[in-house]
């Protein structure tokens, strides 16, 4: 006789993409797969296909093993509301204004235990409390570093929605008054520098600064440079690229230390492509952090790499609103 | 027959001085008292006289009316530690280390159903959130701009004390990287520029920017200027003292657009000697705030003053912590 395992499923709308994935209690993907989320004319559409598609992954894991209990499905989208459980002004989907995500694709499953819906980073920050580094704190913030910076907050063991359901943009902190403008169009917030193109940013104005014709850098255009080859610049010793981590972590560790002032977390996670570079980035960040500290503060908060898996950490966060939903 | 009215007491250790007041449940201090802070020889002496002097404030308090039922001492410190009830190295303080406030103090009271301690800002919030301008609201945060910056942080009906009780020091981030140096021993910290010393060092630099001889301000020494005075000089219309206040708004306003950023209060109260200047305050910070916020936040965070009496703000924010200790 078999026992019956639970599942829950993730769903992670991007603009391009929308994957769907069967997630066990450990945080392992059973079975994923992707429908295109901008080529079904409206978002009733949308979210009729996208039933299909999560029914279809429900009957494909149902073959591999026919004991699954199927206990909900957590959503992770671009300016997601957690309250409301809508779609919010997102700039980079090709459906405008207030979309009601959970209450239209609540019509296909009436019967499903939790449907909740989060922002990318919030889900990411759930996902590392179940599944990851945080499953024993209480108390701890991610930053996920990408095209750009999000963040979720968790406070006593639950994430930070504050009143209107959008808390936890720490990516629009202000880093450098009057600087950098950033992709919401204020000057200076932290993304502008911290991400992955604010890395590339970062490294023509020191291009720039130094006439570093001899960086191995320097022969590529500002639309083809990325934050990838600023790590194999830096790895082979280039003195541009590892500048370029050095000033990032700086700036990264700035943004850190008002986030402890704020909340004093146990640790705070980083997630995303220009994390993998290791101690590169984490060293600057955690003497930057440090040096902005307050003395109650200063070595005892942590700053760890997500555990998160990066292919399927967008997946896994959403998943993991579904059990923190049947915790409450 | 009368029946019970349930009051708490509120303290409030300062450096020079400790208040301790009776505090009925609208917030009203029906009586209250000082004893010095610094005189007692050791700390030990200084709690065994701060209960006589509590045990003195409960005798009169039931002089006035028999039926008082006392529920709890609620203590607002510098450098106050809630999960543990310590004082821990607070630098305006003549006794030093770790301080066991609640425990010792515990000895004279062993019947009192709530003992609880915090720092002052906290307190402020706690009393905002029990008598005040927040009585309906679950999400909102403390700034208290005095002699330094303190905050309070109020998420989902619970102040936020972070992983080591320290949480909710907003006046410590960094506005300008690099900028004055703070108290604290960082450089460009919120308090440098926003506290009422910080005021004065935004009046001097503008001074000097301007070799404003003609000011109102110009004729006082560094040591002699005060925010007051900065105020009164601004409503008299002198340009130095206007331009200090819009400064000090746009420095706040930056500050507390990334407080939005990480929480998404309902509301920002702002406490303390600067703002009883009403709008020549408030308008150019909330007007900073909005210009630094993502457009979802945008016209939609209050910027309020506190309703906590300027007088007894200390104490009545300390005795909060009762009725929020009692609600657990």
């Amino acid at each position: 006789m078999n026992t019956t395992k639970k599942v829950a499923i993730g769903v992670d709308v991007g603009g391009t993409n929308t994957a769907i994935g069967v997630v066990d209690p450990e945080g392992n993907v059973m079975i994923k797969d992707n429908i295109p989320t901008a080529t079904h004319g409206n978002f009733e559409k949308f979210i009729e296909d996208l039933a299909t598609a999560i029914q279809g992954q429900i009957a494909s894991a149902k073959l591999l093993n026919e004991n699954l209990e199927f206990l909900g499905v957590g959503i992770g989208a671009p300016n997601g509301n957690y309250y409301s459980g809508t779609i919010e002004y997102a700039p980079n989907l090709s459906f405008k204004g207030v979309l009601h995500f959970v209450k239209l694709i609540r019509n296909y499953f009436p019967e499903m235990p939790a449907l909740a819906l989060t922002n990318d980073a919030n889900a990411a920050a759930i996902g590392e409390m179940i599944y990851g580094g945080a499953r024993d704190m209480k108390n701890f913030v991610m930053y996920t570093l990408g095209t750009g910076v999000g963040s979720g907050v968790v406070v006593n063991g639950d994430l930070v929605y504050g009143h209107d359901g959008f808390a936890g943009e720490c990516g629009h902190t202000t880093l450098i008054p009057g600087g950098r403008l950033c992709g919401c169009g204020a000057l200076g917030h932290l993304e502008a520098y911290c991400s992955a193109p604010g890395m590339k940013r970062t490294a023509f104005e020191l291009m720039v600064q130094y006439n570093a014709t001899d960086s191995l850098l320097a022969n590529k255009s500002y639309n083809e440079l990325d934050s990838k080859m600023i790590y194999d610049a830096a790895v082979a010793g280039d003195f541009v690229a590892k500048l370029v981590f050095e000033k990032t972590g700086h700036w990264l560790g700035q943004g850190l230390a008002d986030t402890v002032h704020h909340l004093s977390p146990e640790a705070i996670f980083l997630f995303g492509g220009p994390t993998a570079a290791g101690d590169l980035i984490f060293k600057p960040t955690i003497e930057s952090m440090e040096k902005h500290l307050l003395p109650i503060f200063k070595n005892k908060i942590k700053v760890l790499p997500s555990q998160l898996k990066p292919g399927d950490a967008a997946i896994v966060g959403a998943s993991a609103l579904v059990w923190q939903e049947l915790k409450k």
